[in-house]
Order: C-alpha cells, then structure tokens, then sequence
C-alpha cells in the first residue's frame, strides 16, 4: 500500500493513583495531579510525539487537545489518548516519576490500557507494532498485568491491558467507547476545512454541541482535514470526540465517563451523527456491572447487527464489548 | 529448557456436516460418518502421526483410544484431540474429502477448532506453532472464520475458531471442558505402571468408573506413564479423560457433551480426583446459555479462587471460559 494514510485508532491510557500518606482522607493535599507543572506534562506529551492545541481548566479537571487526540488530568487519574504513530506507552514511566515527585502519588491503584487493532501495524513505532510487544513493555514496569483481546483476532479487535487487583479509586467509575470505521462521507464533509470555516463551526453542525447541552467545549479543526474535541461536564465528567475524515480510512471514536444510564441514548445519538458502516461499543462498569450484563440484550441498534458480544469480568468491574455492522441496504 | 518434556494440551478438533441431498428428512441414508471405513480414518489419523491403540462401537458412536488422546465419530459430526507433537490440522482436508466422497456431506455445518496455550510452543509443527499460523491455514479453508482468545494472553489462555454462521445440527449440542495443570503428585502416581497393573486399575484406582456409572469405558495405561479414556453413555453421550502425570509438565483434560445441569456437579468431582493447582472450565451452551449466564455466579468451587470469567455470544450459542487458581493453603 502506498500513498496518503492516518491511523486513527488511538492508544488509551488511563492511570489511578494513590499515596501511602494521605489515601483514605478528605484532605488529599498535595496528592493532586494537576499540581505537576504544565510545562512538564508537555514535555512528557513530546516524548510521545504530541504537541498542545488547546489547554483548559475546571474546578476537577485539566484537559488538553493534543496534535493526536486528547488528555484529561484529574485529582488521582489521567487518561491520555493519542493516536497515528505516536509512542503513548512512552508516557508511562514519566507520568509515574512525576506523580511521585510533585504528588507524593507512590502508589499505582489501577492501569487501563488499550485500543483497537491497527488498521496498518507495520506503520508503528515500537513497542507499538504488536499487542504482544506493548504487553512486554507494560510487563517490564507492573505488577500483575493481564492482557485480553476481544472480538476476531483475524479480524476487528480490541486489545486490553489492566492489573489484577482490587483499587481504592476507580470502582465508582464508568467509560463508554464508541469506535467507528466505514463513516458517512457526507457526514465526514463537515471536517474538512474547505466546506467548513472553524471548528466552533463543524461541532455545531454535526451537532455535536447537542450532545451534552451542558458541556463546555474545546475543539480544533486541522487543516486540511480531521477534528478533535474535549468536552468538561459538572463532576468530572467528560467526553471527547475524534474525526478522521478521509475515506479510505475513516474513523470516529467517541469516549465518556457520565453514568450508565445514558448509555443506549448516548449510542443513538451517535450513530446518528456519524452513521458508521461498522462500530464497536466498549463499556467498562463498576457496581452496576451486573444489571447492565442482565440488560445486555436490550443494547441493540435498528440497522445493525450485533456480530460479536463478550463479558469479560474483572476484579473491580466488567467489561462488555460488542462489535456491531451495518446490515445490508 | 533440556530434558524429557510432553505437551499434555491437546488440540480439540470438532466439525458438524450437512448434505444438500438430504440434511432434514429423518432416513438419513449414507450421510452418516460412520460409513467411512475404518483403515481411512486410520490413514488420516497416521498423517496427524496418531496411531489407533483401542477401536470400539455403540448404537451411536464410533470411538477411538489413540496414542495421542481420543477421536469419537457420530452421524453427522466428529471430535478428534490430539495432544503431544501431533499435527491435528492435517487432517481436516482428508475428513472434508471423505465425509464428502463416502457420505455425500457436501458441506460443512459448523467448526470449532480450540486449545490451551502451549506450555512450549517452540516444539510444535506448523501450523501449529502460533494461533494465528493456525488461524490462517483454518482460513485458507473455510469461509467465516472467527478466531477468538480467552483469558490472558500473558498467562493461560485459551484460542477458539468457528464459523460465523447459523447451524443446522450444532444447536441442540452442549460441552464441558475441564483442564487442569499443577496436579497434585500423590493423585498422579496412579497413572504409572510401576504403581499400577493395568488401566483397568487405574480407572478403579482413581473412581474414573464411578463418574458415570453407566458408562462403557475404553482406557489405556502408557508405558512408563499417562493414562487416556474414552466412555460411551446412552443418547450419543460421551466423556474422556487424557493425563500426563509427571509433576514438571502434569496436565489432565476432562471433556463431556451429557447436558448442562450436571456440569457442576462434574466439576466438582473431578476437581476431588485430581486436585489440580489451576483449572479452567469451557462451557459450550445452546438455547440453555442465557440461563446458564444468569447462574453463573453459583459456578463456584470452594479452595478456588475464579481469576478470570469471560463470556462471548457467538451466533448459535453462548461460550462461558472461567479460570481458577487454588487459595494459597
């Protein structure tokens, strides 16, 4: 293959802290990630082959639009996310010195990391190029990982790397991602730069501003195409949307933390948004785990059909990933 | 690594046929596997570099002891596992060819082709030296494939191929499969001859015989040691047994198709019979997997901790892999 390529299937990485000293208190004092210097984090985000768009604070969030893709920086966790050829694994041992350092964060209390399978492998950067490779790099620094793939490895999959143990901090929490290949083209117009002016344009509309009426928004339109938002909800809640509009190898991928039952609404909204030849959901609980499993079969999408389904049930929480196509027209 | 070495995982081969001819009537005529005479079966079971060590019959079922593990031939569908340096895979074009030629089985209804991770890859013969070597030699035959990897790639695991589609003749099927590692020693002496005379005693020995009462057992002691059974029970219902007792590299499979609600109670005699350090049970489920799910949680086994429980929803049926390691004592 040659000519013209991006690979948007990001790298995630989500990352919960705790300290020896302060874990169980109301008063966390210095254990807060957003105390590390931004100039810091930005040299960590270059070692990784990211540069900053857009910086932008809440009262629990830190959040930055990045050349690929996104970071959000809380109390006791971040998540970062890149994608193309970026190095994110790059980014662990950093991030771990400077938790230590700057938030007496000694402890790691529970590690996400994952994505879908590379639409051109060959193309990545070590320890990028395999599952199996990135598995031996995140081997070499924890304790305790596991590594799952889920879907078809002989065709889509997701790969997940996390810690078997029971955590202090991430029980209460919840992520749903939506990961779309074979976009609208129609759709995927709005993010190119010749048929839209900014980005403040493109989100509205694609109507992404509709999603959460709430939110405040930070988005970037990239030039000549592709887009990229962060979206800061009340109680550290947030969403963030990626765009690669080219034909060839379009994808969408749409990630938050607000609570289950917005999810089936959530999918809707999305699709119709978007309407992607092909999706998976990808939904990690907590508490709720259980009834979401009983209610697994109501997930379904008119239009689609659900070619795989699997539960995978971890220490803490569960894990459903479905992988859904569109049927034929 | 240096010294003696056998690898007790088996490749677990199943393949369900259909013919255009005459695949619903009830005079089912020549499509019956059974018609395929018997020296062909032996030929291909010689390319595989397995060598039949005991033949029997019932109404139902032919059955074959090997010298590597166990083949059962019914109707319309066969099962052959194979452990060792054995090369399965090289018998699937042969099967194909005579299920075709003596039985007009003209097409393939379902496949399911699985192992556990090898405990040394490296000695293996193409294609069996990777899952995705594997993978790809399944692919270049039929169409549909689904490759799938339970539990943790960086720790036991267990690989599954199958076919994306509906069946015909699988659905009314179930499974349990059991395979345990780090046997308890002193359960294991019983398969050596310097302990024990004859299989026979062997199967007395260890209460084998007392699984299922009813069963006609065909066992086999190897010299020095290793232990293989295969027990017919009415309806087309079997079990089998295969052991590999040597404390470096011990590895026992259990493996039966009787129906869903013994399946616990089998678990846990079996667990009682050989004590093993780590188990994994699969559970293959047809129109009963939905209630099997809700009641997953009782599928517990007290000395055991559960380190890992997935679920996938394939099209016909549900599969349900569970990891064990015992409690530290």
């Amino acid at each position: 293959m040659t000519g013209h390529f991006f690979e948007g299937a990001e790298k995630l990485l989500e990352i919960w802290f705790l300290s020896s000293n302060n874990n169980s208190g109301t008063d966390k004092g210095n254990n807060d990630l957003r105390n590390i210097p931004r100039d810091l984090i930005e040299e960590v985000l270059n070692l990784v082959n990211c540069k900053v768009l857009k910086y932008a604070q809440s009262a629990t969030t830190d959040t930055y639009v990045l050349s690929e893709s996104s970071m959000f920086i809380f109390q006791s966790h971040f998540v970062l996310k890149t994608c193309g050829e970026t190095t994110l694994l790059h980014a662990v041992q950093p991030m771990l010195a400077l938790a230590r350092d700057y938030c007496e964060f000694d402890k790691v209390d529970q590690v996400f990391y994952s994505r879908r399978k590379f639409l051109r492998p060959e193309l990545q950067k070590a320890p990028h190029s395999s599952f199996d490779h990135e598995v031996a790099y995140l081997d070499s620094i924890f304790e305790g990982g596991c590594a799952y793939v889920l879907g078809r490895t002989n065709d889509d999959c997701w790969y997940l790397y996390t810690l078997d143990k029971t955590c202090a901090g991430t029980k209460s929490d919840q992520t749903l991602e939506i990961i779309m290949t074979e976009l609208d083209p129609e759709k995927m117009k709005i993010f190119y730069q010749e048929n839209t002016s900014s980005a403040a344009e493109a989100t509205q509309k694609a109507a992404i501003d509709k999603i959460f009426p709430n939110a405040k928004i930070f988005d970037y339109l990239f030039d000549p195409c592709g887009y990229s938002m962060n979206g800061l909800l009340p109680d550290g809640h947030y969403f963030t949307i990626h765009i690669t509009p080219e034909p060839d190898f379009s994808y969408v991928s749409f990630e938050t933390n607000v609570s289950y039952n917005q999810y089936q609404d959530i999918v809707r909204k999305i699709l119709k948004m978007f309407n992607p030849g092909k999706f998976t959901t990808t939904i990690f609980g907590g508490s709720a785990a259980t009834s979401l499993d009983s209610q697994r079969k109501i997930f379904q999408y008119s239009d689609y059909g659900r070619v795989d389904h699997q539960i995978v049930c971890l220490v803490d929480y569960d894990l459903i990933y479905s992988y859904y196509k569109k049927y034929p027209s």
